[in-house]
């Protein structure tokens, strides 16, 4: 069975009642809850947690991390980070959702400054599927809508993504590439854009279809693992 | 249950008693005889059944197809051609082996000559994982080697792939994109590069994980089905 | 300088005076017009023409093909379109515009159906920029927008592109990956989405802009010329 | 006219006779000369100079930097690695070669550990190109053939790149994606393998051609400058 650990910042659900009106076990609460329907082993980990809730042992049982920050990246530890983009490159997946954008642990995986543009308007989103193969949209319709988001526009400042699976329209006149897939390592990512924590969004049933499926995605096991450094000659070599 | 078919030209097998030694049931025997190890329901079919094997019933009932071919491309009726591709595009995933390179069907769905360098003189090929988070090297090592093949050379003239796996050294000097998936329409495709008929290349377990594992990622099921042509507007539109 | 021929089918000048009265020489006569801006020498060729107007010199001495066509892709004769194909993978470059996308030269280049949703409701299409890195952006904006177009909307059937350099925003609530593009052979293609017949989009400084980019963009030269088929071993194979 | 400078860490050339005997005036005054014979205006930088020779001013009127490093990957300052990175996202272009994939600059870009095989066997390897649509492969033929190099081998851990120029193969077995291009921000990112300060590499007529082309395609300019942040709204929102 999968284990899959929800981390979540957790500070506007403490400091603001419309946020915790709406998410009353907190963000991460909602999405362990119907993550739980699956076949999979869930945990969660917050930012006020000792090592964030992220200690070696917890990291080193994770199949997948999905990863939820806003105001309060600065205060993840570097040390944590690291461990976290270690695990990545070993094999461990990783889903960032709408706001992580900006978390340290994705910064550091993508290497760009993961910008882009924004507006809370409470506007309509509808997020296209442009990749119909992809197993991150099974059981899924041809679009999902969203009556009130929080809007992303392009340019969105990220390496060219392995595979472009979402993107979203806007109300006020954006698009965004709202799914996104990108290999790092051993490990498997997919950045999924919806999600601000004054919407009900991770009610969505075709949101959590998505995370489902990008979990069950994301989940690599029994690769092969490479031997780096120093190598000996597989055939003779001619002196010269 | 996944359904499987695996479709060989089957002549070198009827002419040449080499081939025939090491594949007495066929290519596509040893290829459905490996499979059925899984939990797959597989068939096979070959190139002088009625439609090749592949009626229209077969076709809309097959989750994947196998295709081997090498000195009878021409004989396959373009009619079928066509009805492949066609389920391609709707969604059954295809694995094109070796000599298949310049099947019909594989040429149809690329768009270009998918021509390249060619050598038989039994020489030793290593198949090296570059993708290692890839479903398709699951259960492999490093490489795979390959103590006799024929000998296929870049440039090999195919579209950019969606994801390269494997990449071929050989004795006598050159490389090969030897693993290479590609989608079109719902469809996904996996090149494979290994296979000539007078090696007992298909009994190798490294290339038998690889073309399991293959086989189970080119199925998709339940994906969007998207509509196309003339649409009603989402939004209202304000007349200019 | 390099040698771009402009092919148009011709046809809505001809039956539709809305057409012509936009388009008095032609949308090839517009293209035309402003691709001689730059250092470029400019022939244009239409689908009642000899051969379309695409004769062995003429397509031998032609290092970017820029192509519209609508009502009558069926007229297009297919030796004509097998020969531009060929020409694509000898390294002519290929600008495909609008409905194009249908266009046997697309289609036969591309693998899939090329489909899409459309609409013509003279909505409001806004192309944003996604990937500003690229040649082909040069000199433009964080967007260019078209008061009046033709909806084209995902999901569009077309092999994952090389490098996704557009996508529109639609009034009417879609969005599309309108400029993308792709490798074929020693060729480099382009797929532009604007330029409905009905509206003055080629008259559009940023279109402009961007076929000019185009077409320089695709002009290869010089670039290796790979040998196919048997090859003599570079280095020694044991014999086994 | 475009401004590059070449970067080294200019370390081996002060301690091992045996490169300075190759590299009189260092890997970065050979690369240097080489350029010189284009249109390019030519600076060096060096490990130990000031701020290794990349001051603000210098960075900012460079449009392509080349790095060279090998044994002293740690001594180059965080505060320089940073403002490179940030260069590079604002547009200049970058060649990393051979060992500088261990560099900071290259790592914090990827995102990866960047780590591989190596072996110092002075043994034969082939660049064979794999994708002759490429700028960078201009002037060239099927391939580059070095007597005797450095072996890096796969797997590579780097991001899927953007576009695979060219792959290795090497004497003693392996094989490895020795030419690759990346976009970052609005800067993109040629990591070409070859260049072991043992070894006349850089005086390899091919290797010249190639880091030449590199330079040229790295070199963007007037490229759509994106705004990130808050935005107002391009279309009136309707309020829910």
């Amino acid at each position: 069975m999968m284990n899959v650990v929800v981390w979540n910042e957790n500070r506007h659900e403490k400091t603001n009642s419309a946020v915790s009106a709406i998410y009353p076990t907190g963000i991460h609460g909602a999405i362990a809850e119907f993550l739980q329907e699956e076949d999979i082993q869930v945990k969660t980990a917050t930012l006020d947690e000792k090592d964030h809730g992220l200690t070696d042992d917890v990291l080193s049982e994770t199949d997948v991390l999905v990863w939820w920050g806003h105001v309060a990246h600065d205060e993840v530890k570097d040390e944590v980070v690291e461990k976290v983009q270690q695990r990545v490159l070993d094999g461990m997946g990783l889903i960032v959702l709408h706001s992580g954008h900006f978390s340290k642990v994705f910064k550091k995986l993508m290497g760009t400054s993961c910008d882009l543009k924004w507006r809370e308007a409470g506007e309509k989103e509808r997020i296209w599927v442009v990749d119909p193969t992809h197993a991150i949209t099974e059981g899924l319709g041809e679009y999902i809508e969203l009556e009130q988001e929080e809007m992303y526009g392009e340019h969105f400042d990220i390496p060219t993504p392995d595979e472009l699976v979402f993107v979203s329209w806007f109300e006020g006149g954006e698009v965004f590439r709202s799914g996104a897939t990108f290999k790092r390592g051993r490990g498997k990512i997919f950045y999924f854009r919806p999600g601000h924590e004054t919407y009900p969004t991770y009610y969505n049933k075709g949101v959590q279809r998505i995370i489902k499926n990008a979990v069950n995605w994301a989940n690599t096991s029994n690769t092969p693992r490479h031997v780096y450094g120093n190598a000996q000659a597989l055939e003779k070599i001619t002196e010269k």
